[in-house]
């Protein structure tokens, strides 16, 4: 056997087979145990693992060696403990929207968790087509599970400073505050603009001082705004979903931030499915699908989140009349603004969607790309004017091409 | 000698001049030290040592035993090493203007410190209608120094994220949250109200739903806005002065909040010095230099500010056309809301203030307690209206009994 405790080494699929046998407490004794590595290579090994005689099956995740991301990311290997920790807690929160994680292993550097191979990633199935009916529903109660219970209305604020230290992120955060708040929103050498969407970006985005201004105001707020415990990466690439269930993987980014950001991904996320419907000829019944989704997503967290506040708040001074509204109003706020951000920077951003790199036609790509760019600045600029699925609709419904 | 490596105990006179002599690096070896305990008795014992040849001195700061300390007030020691750490980060960022810190011993529990006898607290030299013309210019530099420097504006984020951590202070803020931000404003049986301001208090504060409300918008500011790293306790009891020199102490509640709360703090306890002043017939000279004071602290903040915020700011998008503005505008909201919240809370709550418990004469206080709690509604409910030093001494002359 290979010995596991003396220090930190890259498996291989062998050595995960007997990694599982020898630590985990998953597989029975005679299980007849088989290994892929089916990871795309980039920051992480990823081992499934399947017993024959049950088909039982399993995860293993393991970080790659920390010379290399250091070099390159400058990524510690605390985003797997956070990862890890954070996991565990959305998995009480809000119990099977996320991956069980079965071990976490600081020395090896790798968490076990449970087999998600029947799934697939809901931008994947977006681009196919696919409708989700039962989405908006699940993943507004994630949303209102995870965010509500780690807010100061519900949870004791000491324990809540406790988790703020536990999952300060400084690295994972650097990324988002550079690609999503910074770079998109003045000419800066990293950005990377379709050429047909080029001159608008230069005219409509770079040239806008209101529009800087209020992206700098945003970046404070998030680098400030210690509300909730987000997933901070919640687009439709971490998201798995089968017809039945959904399932919210690599919350490595978690920290504390507005509540918005998380809803504010998901929303812009389902635009770019949106206009890659539009722009690949989706039938109208599934680019409606895709529209009542948003509306969905925006009315039912409003509502849950009231039913749920009703239910669990503990802190007395959020009971007084008025404060509930004026919460949410602010949340929808931040949430509005986030869907602008998140639409203007995949368009001109490093960060990339398959939703727009994947439309073919250069012209019906740039048509998409401007009406992100449009509705991401008339929701940054306008934020406080987005409170219903509603408003959401009619502002997506007027950058549609006649 | 003693051995004081082996475990913690309360240090006698005589043990704390072997601790001086033994592990300080701070007095001559043919030194002649004598010792008095001058501390209050209340949560930590206060050592003044003093060589005889030379006439140099040192403060050593030891906490009181931590099971007593526990049993009534739940406060673990750690309060002493944040008073340590940002001492010195104080020191580095605001040079002369807190007591310079010699040594910190986690097992004695212990702070050896600059002696600062020679001067007086700021609110009893204020009781005594004395005047400190240099108070507002030191007192800025001071608050400009340590809120700028740790914010964003200035301090890489990553950095920042590493200090809010590691001033995170779950116990000290709890009793704000409660004393400040929560029971004064409903009838709490911890609250201490003045016989003759009773009948106010109920019908003009806890019958007011509306002020409930915008006190609970605050609280949450407080419990979620890590702008700067705060003193968290800065009234005049926490300043010691002489005529030419201004020191802050007691940093024990310090912790990442917003900017406003401390500058808020100066502010109001300037007021309970007015308010005692009229009562106890000050000169109106005396009076005027403590309006004027206020009106500098406003102004002179607002002008050191962006002088520094020019010369110092790294964070490129605080850059942006209109952000300090704007920036400035929210911590002066801040500021505005917080004069109001003290000025209500040392009237309503349990935690007093001399300049207004030591007016003899009970109608003269209850008119004094009810300029403050009038005053305090005005700038908690209209807390945007308050940019400049003038528009803070309009709101407090209106309230001048004729």
């Amino acid at each position: 056997m290979t010995n596991f405790t003396a220090g930190y080494f890259t498996m291989t699929e062998q050595e995960a087979v007997e990694y599982a046998k020898g630590t985990l407490d998953f597989f029975a004794p005679d299980a007849e145990l088989s290994c892929k590595e089916i990871g795309d290579g980039n920051l992480n090994y990823v081992f499934r693992i399947v017993d024959a005689h049950t088909d039982r099956s399993l995860i293993i995740k393991q970080a790659g060696p920390v010379a290399r991301i250091s070099d390159e990311f400058k990524l510690s290997p605390d985003r797997n403990r956070i990862e890890y920790d954070i996991l565990r807690l959305q998995g009480e929160l809000a119990p099977g929207f996320v991956p069980e994680v079965y071990h976490y292993d600081p020395v090896m550097n790798c968490t076990a968790m449970e087999d998600l191979s029947r799934f697939q990633i809901l931008r994947t199935a977006l681009g196919k087509h696919q409708s989700f009916p039962h989405f908006a529903d699940h993943i507004t109660t994630f949303l209102v599970n995870t965010l509500l219970s780690t807010s100061d209305l519900v949870l004791g604020h000491k324990e809540k400073k406790e988790l703020v230290k536990q999952f300060t992120n400084p690295e994972l955060c650097e990324i988002t505050e550079d690609l999503v708040y910074t770079e998109p929103f003045f000419h800066c050498p990293r950005n990377d603009v379709f050429e047909g969407t080029r001159s608008f970006v230069e005219r409509e985005v770079w040239a806008d001082e209101t529009l800087a201004l209020e992206t700098a105001k945003l970046k404070f707020n998030f680098l400030t705004n210690a509300q909730s415990l987000l997933h901070g990466d919640l687009h439709t690439g971490s998201i798995f979903v089968t017809e039945d269930e959904t399932k919210v993987i690599d919350p490595e980014f978690a920290f504390y931030g507005p509540a918005g950001y998380d809803i504010g991904n998901v929303i812009a996320n389902l635009i770019f499915a949106y206009e890659n419907a539009k722009a690949t000829d989706g039938t109208p019944e599934y680019q409606r699908f895709l529209l009542e989704t948003i509306e969905q997503v925006v009315d039912q967290f409003k509502t849950k989140f009231t039913a749920a506040f009703r239910d669990q708040a503990t802190e007395q001074v959020a009971r007084y009349e008025g404060f509930l509204e004026d919460y949410l109003t602010g949340i929808l706020q931040d949430t509005a603004a986030v869907v602008g951000l998140e639409l203007c920077r995949r368009v001109i951003g490093i960060a990339k969607v398959k939703d727009l790199t994947d439309i073919a036609d250069p012209e019906r790509r740039t048509t998409a790309e401007i009406n992100c760019l449009t509705l991401g600045k008339q929701l940054i600029l306008n934020r406080r004017d987005y409170q219903t699925g509603d408003s959401f609709i009619a502002a997506i419904k007027k950058e549609d091409t006649p």
